[in-house]
C-alpha cells in the first residue's frame, strides 16, 4: 500500500497520523468480527472455536437448541452464544451456511435479510454415494447468491475436513484454503478470517469457480473416504518462482 | 512385502536368495523400460528427456519429423529415437499419449495393436476458453480404454505443468503426481516412473475417477493464466497421521 499516494505528501508526520488511521481501520474491519454460523455441526462448530480463540464474536443459529451437536459444543465452552437461524444472521456481519447443501435453500429463504452482510459457503453438493455431484452447470455458491441477491457470497472452508480446520499445520507445512467469490473486499476479509485460523489462502478467482472448488472437494472426499487415506489429509498449491 | 511369506521360511539363506530374486524382478519390471511417446510438445518433450535420464529407452511417435518441436528436441539430444505413431506403439512397454485430447480418438484407432501394453493418458479435455472441460459424464482416459479394449490406462501427468515435470522440487517439498486406473500393476510401474523422475504419487482408485483428475487440472489451468499464478504451481496432497 502506498501511503503517499494515499494521504498526499505534506510531510511525514501526516504519514505517521494517516498510517495509524490506516491500522485502526484495518483493525476495525478484521478483529472482533460478528460472525453468525448456522449449523453447528463439525464444520460450523470447529469455525466457532476457532474464531473465538482469535476474538470474533460467534452466534450459532441452530433449529433445536437441544440437539446433541449443540449440547456438545455447550459441554466445551459454556460462554457460547446460540440464536434461531434469523437471530444469528440479524446478528452476523459474516454468515456462515455450515449445513447439509440441501438444506440450504430452504434456510437463505427462512433466514430474514442478507443484504450488505458477507455469505461464506462451505458445503458441498455430493450425491448420496459420494461419487458425484448433484449440481451440473452451477454451483451451490452460485445459488445462494442468487437466492440471496447479494454480491458478497464467498466459497470458502469446502475443501477441506473439520480435523483441518482444528490444526491446519501439517509438519513444516500450512494447509490452503481454496476461496473464490465477486466481491474483492469480501474475498478479503473472509481471507483474513481464515489466516487467523492458521491457513494459507489461493485466491480462484470469481464465483463461478465454486465449481471447481466442489470438484476440489469430491477429490478430497474420494481420497479420504473411498481410497482410506482418512481425513487427515489437505490439500496445498505449491508455488516457486519462475524458472529459465 | 512380507518376504516370508512369499518365500517360504526355510531358513536364511533362502531368503537372501529370494530377495535377490525379488530384486531383480523388481529391476526388471522398472528399469530400462521402453516408452513410446506419442507427441513431442512440452509435455511428451519433457518426460522423453527426464526418462533418459533415467536409463529408460524412448521412441518419440510423430506426424512429421520436420516440426519446431522434434527439431528443438534434436538440437538437444542428437541421440533421440524417432518413429512414426504405429512405430513408436509397436516398439514401447508403456506408450504415451502426449497429445491435444482431440486428436486421441483418431490416432488411437491409428496407432495399432495396444494389447497388452500399459497406456498412459495426459490429456485434458478442456474447452477453447480453458474455462470448462468438453466431456460430461466421462473422461478422455475412460475413452482411450474403450477405444483400445484394454483395462491397462493409467491417468497420470494431467494435472501438472512441464515446467513441473522438469523439475518435481518446491523447496522442502516434491509435487504430487494424482495418478488412477484399473489395472494394479500398470498403475505400480507408472508410479515407478514417476518416483524415478522426483515425485510423490497419489493414488485416486480406479479410471473413472480420471473425472475428478481432469477438473483438477482444470483448476491448474485456471490458477496458472486466468488467475495469472504461472506454470510454476503444482499440487500436494498433505497428510499427518490420525489426531484425536
Amino acid at each position: 500500500m502506498d501511503l503517499n499516494n494515499l494521504c498526499g505528501d505534506n510531510g511525514y508526520l501526516l504519514e505517521i497520523n494517516c498510517s495509524l488511521h490506516l491500522l485502526k481501520h484495518a483493525v476495525t474491519i478484521y478483529r472482533d468480527m460478528k460472525i453468525g454460523i448456522i449449523g453447528a455441526g463439525d464444520v460450523g462448530g470447529t469455525l466457532g472455536k476457532r474464531w473465538r480463540q482469535k476474538k470474533h464474536e460467534i452466534m450459532f443459529g441452530v433449529r433445536n437448541l437441544q440437539s446433541q451437536n449443540v449440547q456438545k459444543l455447550i459441554e466445551v465452552d459454556q460462554n457460547l452464544r446460540f440464536g434461531d437461524i434469523k437471530e444469528a444472521v440479524a446478528y452476523g456481519d459474516i454468515i456462515v451456511f455450515a449445513i447439509p447443501w440441501a438444506s440450504v435453500e430452504e434456510t437463505i429463504l427462512k433466514a430474514g435479510n442478507l443484504s450488505g452482510k458477507i455469505v461464506i459457503d462451505p458445503t458441498n453438493p455430493v450425491t448420496p454415494d459420494l461419487k458425484g455431484l448433484a449440481l451440473d452447470n452451477t454451483s451451490v455458491a452460485e445459488k445462494i447468491a442468487k437466492l440471496a441477491n447479494t454480491d458478497k457470497v464467498v466459497k470458502a472452508f469446502n475443501t477441506i475436513g473439520a480435523k483441518t480446520l482444528n490444526n491446519s499445520i501439517f509438519d513444516s507445512n500450512r494447509a490452503d484454503l481454496f476461496i473464490c467469490g465477486n466481491d474483492s473486499h469480501a474475498k478479503r476479509v473472509v481471507e483474513e478470517l481464515a489466516i487467523d485460523i492458521g491457513f494459507d489462502v489461493v485466491d480462484v478467482g470469481p464465483l463461478v469457480n465454486a465449481r471447481m472448488l466442489e470438484h476440489l472437494a469430491l477429490l478430497w472426499i474420494e481420497l479420504a473416504f473411498r481410497q482410506q487415506l482418512g481425513p487427515n489429509i489437505a490439500f496445498k498449491l505449491l508455488r516457486k518462482k519462475a524458472e529459465f
